[in-house]
């Protein structure tokens, strides 16, 4: 186990109904010297504006003598643009905490904006590694598709359009001050949202699972009993529950902790499949989720050999692959090729061509993947002609 | 799943050699409008001196420059009386943080003290839940006991010994700002008290595990595989291992994730085993760990049938027992035999008779265990005969 430090400060608010507590949880958030009163309100202005929910949220802050500026605008792989646009009215209107309605897309928005509200420079910088952020304005969330983990993780990913590039920053105070989670909202997300959502939640445990360093017990066990819970209920889901409370609930809770980093305290995890994914998402504006499905089976194809035993108990404790001890080759392909019948099943795409992406931009894709750094990967390192490799498996 | 919020602001900072990390830490501690430079260092003036920790950790505050006044005398079971003269000395040397060294017993000093610190009146009111507190100074801790999980916990109990009494006190203010986990501090615990931690936190994984609420399937993975991390590695220690930092580190991270709350999120806990020990552990002085391996093996057997399943569970994927989906009965005893074996094995005495205890106290120590409420137990509710009759099935 490698040394660590670990801390989570964001709040969890859980369970039916909890999003009429926007406006008295705001309230209780310390702004530098005084409570949170005056806010952003930040969304996509889609379903969640059609469904009431942004209508009860507003509710909830007159209540509390919340005063907001609305921005809406959010979309999926969220836009610098609006970032920019975010971080001139918090200055302009002296806004105090910024709050998101939505996924993974309106929280990791009000991330950035809640950076560049209170550091001066260009934003992006931070994202091109040039600086590191210790301070932001405090965020508060109602998450409505599990799977980013975004509601308490130190993760935010935007795109910049000029390129287009999809890049991430990860700093403590990006973990937002509180994040509201109740799972009937959930309830109306498209099974494909659903599924994008289960394979993100997925990835990020996979991530970390695969890993080189040794006696990681704890968190080998806590990871394949996520991994287990989000796969049968998951299948619960698409077997047609998908107003079940129970499963959706076990889906959301799993999803925060997926990404939270308690799963990967003494770890080092590997994240190729992600920055691989960032190209897919840059380049075809494809669901982080779906890019995570067509390349997760590839990539551990292609590396299994590393620590054959591992891949071998994934296969076994998180799979139910019998057999892993009398061969560890082929219980670890029997597990990839369940994990693939798995996505496909609740109908992710495992393929280029299962997403209609042009495979002949796959050059372009590999050469993407290190504009930033020569080496991607950690379970094993990758360089460009791996990349190429990973993609051109993955494309039929 | 129940309706639940989780917040655990404790950073941990854990690995070889971080207690030299103590004064750099304690110095990034907010303490009012400041940071915190003038400290209480509290611990039992035992083994942590003797050892060079206590000395190490005064040059860590040095080189910070942190000054500290020390109070030194915490016992096992830590009494009120020195909580009373470690508040008298915050107050009168304006001291900003309470800085514990050592395990349960001295995080658990200092916390009463950091509470008692700021709240005026009879600290011992909150232990008879007559008040709760929202403040208390910010805590630092260097864990040298894996047991109690204190050191990110909500917990804190404290003997009186005019009764004596054996009370806690939970509040979210408890939790310590940091705890720093060394691993390498704890290959000099004596297998006795080694032993005792590793009960403490099995204890406390399973007080959370059985409950009767239905749809809780992330945390009963987590709590699974958090206990056999702990079995696991106890047998590696027992069998010879006292100084392999691996084992001691996979025991000592699941000592804290075993008490910090994350475990029962969306669950309501038995705890009925706990308060049947604060009565041993207040009239015998017994540790709490060895009174916990006295008690929980008869108290699973009182109460078994309330849950048959879940008990077969419990033993299958605790302790490997086979053939619970032909008998959930026999599944379910085989399993609390594995426990109590197991307990055994390390060296825990199983029965009144094992420590030496004298069981015609037995009747005084049902009635204590009713004192402050009606009814303990949530798995299944216990009433005074309920009590008397589990002391009774555990004398021998």
């Amino acid at each position: 186990m490698q040394n660590f430090e670990y801390c989570n400060k964001t709040k969890i608010i859980f369970g039916k109904e909890t999003e009429n507590l926007a406006g008295s949880e705001t309230v209780k958030v310390l702004a530098g010297d005084r409570y949170a009163k005056r806010i952003l309100l930040h969304h996509s202005g889609g379903s969640a504006a059609r469904s009431g929910l942004i209508d009860r949220v507003k509710e909830s802050f007159k209540k509390a003598g919340v005063e907001w500026v609305e921005l809406t605008g959010v979309q999926p792989n969220p836009r610098l643009s609006l970032v920019l646009e975010g971080i001139e009215i918090v200055k302009k209107e002296k806004l105090e905490l910024i709050f998101a309605v939505g996924g993974g897309s309106a929280i990791d928005s009000a991330k950035a904006i809640a950076v560049g509200a209170v550091n001066d420079g260009d934003i992006w910088d931070f994202f091109e590694k040039k600086r590191s952020a210790d301070r932001a304005l405090p965020i508060g969330t109602i998450l409505t598709i599990p799977a980013a983990g975004s509601e308490s993780s130190t993760s935010c990913v935007i795109t910049k359009e000029e390129g287009p590039w999809k890049r991430g920053m990860n700093f403590q105070c990006n973990r937002p001050a509180f994040s509201i989670l109740n799972p009937q909202l959930t309830y109306s997300l498209p099974p494909y949202q659903t599924a994008c959502g289960i394979v993100d939640m997925m990835a990020h445990i996979m991530e970390r699972y695969f890993t080189k360093v040794p006696n990681v017990e704890l968190t080998d066990e806590l990871c394949e009993g996520a991994l287990r819970t989000i796969i049968r209920n998951a299948r619960k889901i698409f077997n047609g529950a998908f107003d079940n409370y129970d499963a959706r609930a076990e889906i959301m809770w799993t999803g925060a902790l997926a990404h939270n980093g308690f799963l990967d305290t003494g770890r080092l995890g590997d994240w190729a499949s992600h920055a691989l994914d960032h190209e897919l998402s840059a380049v075809f504006d494809i669901a982080h989720g779906a890019g995570l499905a067509i390349l997760f089976p590839s990539w551990l194809r292609y590396v299994y050999r590393e620590d054959m035993s591992r891949v071998a108990r994934f296969a076994a404790k998180v799979w139910g692959v019998d057999g892993a001890f009398y061969d560890y080759e082929q219980a670890a392909l029997e597990g990839i090729s369940r994990m693939e019948n798995f996505f496909r099943s609740i109908g992710m795409p495992v393929s280029f061509a299962d997403a209609n992406l042009d495979t002949s931009r796959i050059p372009e894709l590999a050469k993407r993947a290190f504009s930033l750094r020569p080496v991607i990967g950690n379970f094993r390192k990758l360089v460009e002609k791996d990349a190429l490799a990973i993609y051109e498996m993955a494309a039929k």
